[in-house]
């Protein structure tokens, strides 16, 4: 499915909840489609990063952030602009690496989880995986190479759900044709 | 994945976007999975309905909206409050069968197949057939049989998308045992 370039910014505010049962229709069927769970967090972490590369323009158009001037920044923008955006929340930024590459973001409630139980043959899914891809990839396009990844999950017995992020490099723009 | 039923009304408004491209990532794996369209438009309509058995729960929670008087009334809640509350759009009711057992619902923005295009090979594709089988499932929960479709598709070249639902017939409840 394409998607066209002539994006418009009118926004349509809505409940979460139909999002929330047909993310779950969309992993109940990935966990047909594949062995084991370690295979089904790798797909949504996938499809999650090609909506990441896409999302994030319709993100820079709302927002009109320009570009962010440390890892801080982006942290913040991620947890009070983009969640408060696209999932309805705004997490927490805290746990600060001493460097300032690693942060998490602490969902008090997430809005794809609500009144969702894993089965217990399921007990190695990373339920929300889907959110670490989007991050990744939207992150990549505005030229940040990040790690993300679950450090807790409330779905998995954790008090709270905990997204990791670190910072691995700052992407070079891609220069042109004998200007290297 | 289960859902528990303590149910709470609080409510995550959310711009679409997201959720628009994670349908797209539903729709994309079932056409990988399925062998040809009508089975995926089946799926569809088949997950679809599963959701909205479940969702009507959150509807009437929300709503406060007790039994309709006709079917009139029933066509005006969906296209002003559940369209509004679940898909941030309103669409218009027309159409009306003379016998008031038909009518369309006209999506001038259909937010599912938002900036989606559909590949030449899937021209058989309802893409956004999830809906129908929503309405059908959480119609059934309050004891209304109705036949849903797309008469109209934006994806396929009309200049609006038209939902047509039918009443079938009124769905007794079931009575206790020893009771009929």
């Amino acid at each position: 499915m394409s998607r066209q370039s002539n994006r418009t910014t009118d926004s349509k505010k809505m409940n979460s909840e139909l999002f929330t049962l047909t993310y779950g229709a969309l992993v109940t069927q990935l966990c047909k489609d594949y062995e084991n769970d370690e295979e089904v967090n790798k797909q949504l972490d996938k499809m999650g990063y090609n909506i990441g590369v896409r999302l994030i323009e319709d993100f820079l158009a709302r927002s009109t952030i320009g570009r962010c001037q440390d890892f801080r920044e982006t942290a913040d923008i991620i947890a009070k602009v983009a969640f408060k955006m696209y999932m309805g929340i705004t997490p927490s930024v805290t746990n600060w690496s001493p460097g300032g590459d690693e942060f998490s973001l602490i969902l008090e409630n997430n809005p794809l989880a609500d009144f969702v139980e894993l089965p217990d043959n399921h007990s190695s899914l990373i339920y929300s995986n889907l959110l670490c891809g989007v991050l990744r990839g939207a992150l990549e396009m505005v030229q940040m190479a990040v790690d993300v990844k679950f450090a807790q999950d409330s779905l998995r017995g954790d008090n709270v759900t905990e997204i990791r992020m670190k910072f691995i490099k700052r992407i070079e723009e891609n220069l042109p044709a004998g200007e290297e």
